[in-house]
């Protein structure tokens, strides 16, 4: 079991479904990704918050064994907070209100148990940050990063820089096309792969996700949910289990890759079918066993 | 090896997609089908063309040992045309012009060797038509059918009759919804199961294609092209090796369906790959076997 660091946001969100809705929520790409990790290996979030963050959330992080200890509380600022809903479509968010507060002066410095992990997810931050804590590193064994629109369009040379130095990109596949600029999802992830990265993990919503590595191409589905909740933190769930299964292991070669893929399917499978953490704060080791048998069960059929 | 037989349209294509264009092509749901089915077992199709079809069209059916018998030529009468294009998105056809011509008067009475058929393909034809086909059968092992949002808006009720009695139906994803006016993918199959079909083929274009069976569940991915020239047909090419294989091995049961799931998806992947039957002319069986252990290398995981 090794070692895993996130760098991300950890956030207050609003959400609204046509299935319901939920005020300031705990919410952020580190809080979904560390928790849905946790059920693996010893996640290291680092973070910052406002002094209005609620006590009972970093309590519900810690009692998970999350290490919370460079998740700075930054005096006199707000935590981030967003507001968005989605509509029977539940593929796309719509942000009505986002407020960076606390996030738009994180300035992480790594102390030394964080700079020799040997595995770090750079979750959709600014590529500046990124690039930032990357090079703290000492000697990782396997970075992977997310990103998002708003980067690909405001700081794309930031961004290709931190693409030259990740071993995995995990992104959805609006943004993989924007990025690469190229409508068809394989050459574009043809082209990512020649920006640095050795293996790109798209992520599809409802349709699952594949990874495509040099010659190797990978599909992993999404599980069939008869109700979908609310879909937020749904692909950082997602790169919480793919990096949780890979620490746990201390590997990275193709085929714990595709497991690592299939649990991050089955953990992004539960966070949905609830608001903020809900479902995964209920969530047992037993039934993410039995849901990866039934992925397997999924797409199983003779040679 | 047994009889597959296939109702359905024979037609000119005129189709623009970004990259080119065809004028008067030879297309249609049953000359895909049985083109694609023609490379597992014989296939006897029922249609009508006017006296305006091109010989060579014949010629490039009946040289694949498909039987054209009951491929009647209506004298005086003009073959069934479609014109459509397609955007970047090549999920969804634009129609710009349909002139059912032939196809307006056809009212098939089946010879003996078709009605005695055990496999039965109703494509995507005027539910009335198909529910008189479907009547004529002796006794099929197995009959799947195709429909459209036409028909589903425009004759719901004639469409419910033909429901109750087919075993299998293969619909694309819009129109699943649509039928059975439920937007959650999962809910809407069960729908349609409890309206007649033991299982529903819910086809998705570049997502690949989903079997719900009961508790059944299995996905079938599309496989993943680096360029793809015209989706026209694909459906249709789909359902041809998914019937094809199922009568070439007379089994109707649950692996029996998965596999020819992937025949499907694999016969639809080299459809797109150029105009018209264009790819598929040119098909080898070697090529389908390659494609297939392909399929089986992208999905696979370690338990």
């Amino acid at each position: 079991m090794a070692d895993l660091v996130v760098v991300g946001s950890v956030a207050l969100d609003t959400v609204r479904t046509p299935f319901g809705q939920v005020t300031a929520a705990l919410g952020g790409s580190a809080t979904y990704f560390s928790y849905a990790a946790s059920f693996f290996t010893r996640v290291r979030v680092v973070a910052a918050v406002g002094d209005d963050f609620p006590r009972e959330h970093l309590d519900l992080l810690s009692n998970r064994g999350i290490d919370i200890n460079a998740l700075e509380i930054l005096p006199g600022k707000k935590t981030f907070r967003w507001t968005g809903e989605y509509g029977f479509d539940l593929n796309e968010a719509k942000t009505l209100d986002t407020q960076l507060n606390a996030l738009a002066e994180f300035k992480p410095s790594l102390a030394p148990a964080h700079k020799n992990a040997p595995f770090l997810f750079l979750a959709n931050i600014d590529p500046e940050l990124q690039l930032d804590v990357l090079r703290q590193m000492e000697r990782p064994m396997l970075t992977a990063m997310d990103t998002m629109n708003f980067w690909i369009d405001g700081k794309r040379e930031a961004l290709l820089r931190v693409l030259r130095e990740v071993d995995v990109l995990l992104i959805n596949d609006t943004e993989a096309r924007m990025l690469a600029r190229e409508p068809n999802l394989i050459k574009a992830a043809r082209v990512i792969i020649e920006l640095g990265p050795r293996a790109v993990v798209i992520k599809r919503g409802e349709y699952g996700a594949v990874m495509v590595s040099g010659g190797d191409f990978f599909f992993a589905p999404a599980y069939p949910l008869e109700s979908v909740f609310d879909p937020t933190g749904a692909g950082d769930t997602f790169a919480g289990g793919f990096m949780g299964y890979l620490a746990q292991r201390s590997l990275t070669d193709a085929p714990s890759i595709r497991k690592a893929m299939i649990f991050g399917a089955v953990l992004a499978s539960f966070t949905v079918e609830d608001f903020s953490l809900d479902r995964l704060k209920r969530l047992k080791a037993e039934e993410i066993e039995e849901r990866y048998g039934a992925f397997q069960a999924m797409v199983s059929f003779e040679h």
